[in-house]
């Protein structure tokens, strides 16, 4: 059977072979338990700490601010039960287009601490109103309320992007802490945590070709750090239980590919969303598009003409070998996406999220276009 | 080189081949997100579902009580968690030989909620003193406190076993929740949970030769069931993230084939670890067990006679070759065991802990006892 055509990278990515490889002797030879101080424990624990050195280069920070977790959540969640239930964060101030990882996290320990939260006003195209992040820290800082702010990096669904060095700037003006979820951005873009002025930072390594059950948070050394999970002394006792070595061993891989590649691969896949783009104009009356003009350049956010197909479109397009998503891939089933609900787009869009990987090929976009068209019943619009 | 001879299966265990084998498909063509709806994402998530089916069939319990983790110690943070933020539990009973990732967990919780914590008296070989476990809860029950009772099946270091059945019968009796940390007993024996009355267990794959970063939490339906980790609707809502679907794979896969082979690998482990004790004796002179009459068969924990190498056993066995270890692999640097404190002979006893899996032959055995005996300076003795 043909392999379907895989245009949903956002959601997660398929693992590398080369990371593959690099992960086969943690799961055949080196199986020691990396807390054991014989040959076999030492390997294992040189590999680990290996690779928090390898993505603590690429991230220019120190070794001891990483934190290698199972994946972004469990890192956001670390990031803002530390805040709250440590480090004295007594309001959070978010955006409603975050990840549920953010949002149902902010909500649990709003409604189980004495916390309040607040939303940062958005543009029309979801992008952060920075006059009013100010103003909110601003009003928060003279109430004596030390903030947490949990901004993402580049939101999933929409591919709208945060200046994180200038909201970082911003909460170190208001001595508030920022967390920033990176998990669409780390292994895509270079980043340098230390300059960006965060205080805490997401990854997850499946979103760029890594290992699922894998992720990082990055813990600013100006914090003292705690954990969330509770046990034995691994990662300096910030996150017990033993640890996923062949995961933490993938996971640098991964990102060490990705920083390798990042020049060609970012252009190339630069290069197939705008040909995306400018294709499915040609070929669907009425279609336009929700990423903001700088976006992250992994995902195409289009609007479908609204119709009686909208609500099978995933589907439709499934049906026709097409693996793209209506909105992130954790909210599907939840009765729509909050992100288009809040940008005022969920009923005026059939939204489907395109996005791509350096695996992706021009004949596949074309395909899909093909398919978007036929959807759309506009067969005669012939494809370059 | 020659591979070392691994006698710490307690710690981690190998990888079993097949197990990878079950596994790979998922870490190559099959990728999907499985939250996404597509063909792609349903072949992941059926992968899960199976995976769920599978184990719960073996543990003798519905699936839709089975949340995949990322490894025994966040499975028991979860259910103290859940116990002591959301089941109304005031008051936790355990005991001074838990895994850390229980001990640690108590006292996080008991320090910053209003909750206490007691320990059950234990027998001079570490087992239950069910009389005062009984006492206890009755004292509490008066009190009005709701309790957790958390107790592991069988512990790690000494091997002592748990009689689960009563436990669970006794928490039953006085309305306390129980939970049974099986992190060395799942994969190991036959085990119904739904028979011995437990409300909450806890398992790790790299402890039967399945994938480290993965783990279960079995929360018996008569409580309702609360998150440690929030975000997208992924386990029922339970454990939001990315699932680690390879490693969920390969976990229910090394217990197929740990229930598969238990008749006779317990049986060549047991007789593996009578050989050792008794080609112990003979070698090494004034050597005693620590081990309870009746206990867990892949550990043998020996009490060697004391002198001036006692601090660095671990080092000369690994210099010969042999992986052994003086406690649990998580608390190598801590300061000596916890456990071995807590029965009084930390100070009487030289101790290291060998432990068995089916990969581990009689050959194995004789070079580690010849090992002991070269280092107690006793080589006359010949090995059977
Ligand atoms: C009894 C017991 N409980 C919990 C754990 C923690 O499991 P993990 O390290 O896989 O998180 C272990 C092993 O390390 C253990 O032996
Ligand atoms: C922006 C963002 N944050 C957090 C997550 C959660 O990551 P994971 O599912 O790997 O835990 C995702 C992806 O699902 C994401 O896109």
């Amino acid at each position: 059977m043909k392999q379907p055509v895989y245009l949903d990278n956002a959601a997660t990515t398929a693992l590398d072979p080369e990371v593959l490889e690099s992960m086969l002797p943690y799961m055949t030879q080196h199986f020691g338990n990396p807390s054991s101080s014989y040959s076999l424990g030492r390997v294992t624990k040189s590999a680990i700490e290996a690779a928090r050195k390898t993505v603590a280069q690429i991230l220019s920070v120190k070794p001891s601010t990483l934190i290698f977790t199972s994946g972004g959540t469990e890192g956001n969640n670390m990031a803002i039960a530390m805040a709250v239930n440590e480090l004295g964060c007594k309001h959070i101030i978010t955006s409603p287009i975050e990840h549920h990882a953010v949002l149902h996290t902010v909500e649990h320990y709003a409604h189980s601490k004495n916390l309040t939260f607040s939303y940062v006003k958005l543009t029309a195209t979801g992008e952060v109103d920075y006059e009013n992040l100010e103003a909110q820290l601003v009003n928060q800082s003279k109430q004596g309320k030390k903030c947490l702010v949990s901004l993402m990096h580049a939101n999933n669904e929409l591919g709208s992007l945060l200046d994180i060095a200038l909201a970082g700037k911003l909460c170190r003006e208001n001595n508030a802490l920022f967390h920033a979820d990176c998990v669409q951005t780390i292994g895509h873009y270079p980043i340098d945590l230390k300059a960006c002025g965060v205080h805490f930072a997401t990854a997850a390594g499946h979103k760029f070709h890594g290992p699922k059950g894998t992720g990082l948070l990055y813990v600013s050394d100006e914090v003292k750090a705690y954990p969330l999970i509770f046990g034995g002394g691994q990662e300096r006792k910030l996150r017990a239980g033993t640890e996923n070595v062949y995961g933490i061993v993938g996971f640098a891989k991964a990102l060490e590919l990705a920083t390798a590649g990042y020049d060609s691969d970012s252009k190339y896949i630069t290069e197939l969303n705008h040909f995306m783009r400018t294709q499915l104009k040609l070929a669907v009356p009425g279609v336009s598009f929700n990423n903001p003009a700088n976006s992250l350049y992994t995902v195409l956010s289009v609007c479908f003409p609204v119709d009686s197909q909208s609500d099978y479109l995933v589907t439709l397009f499934d049906m026709k070998g097409i693996c793209v998503s209506g909105g992130s891939a954790c909210s599907s089933g939840d009765g729509g996406s909050h992100v288009m609900k809040a940008i005022g787009k969920a009923k005026s869009c059939a939204t489907l999220r395109f996005s791509f990987s350096k695996h992706t090929t021009r004949e596949e976009i074309v395909e899909a276009v093909e398919v978007a068209a036929s959807i759309f019943q506009n067969k005669e619009i012939s494809i370059a």
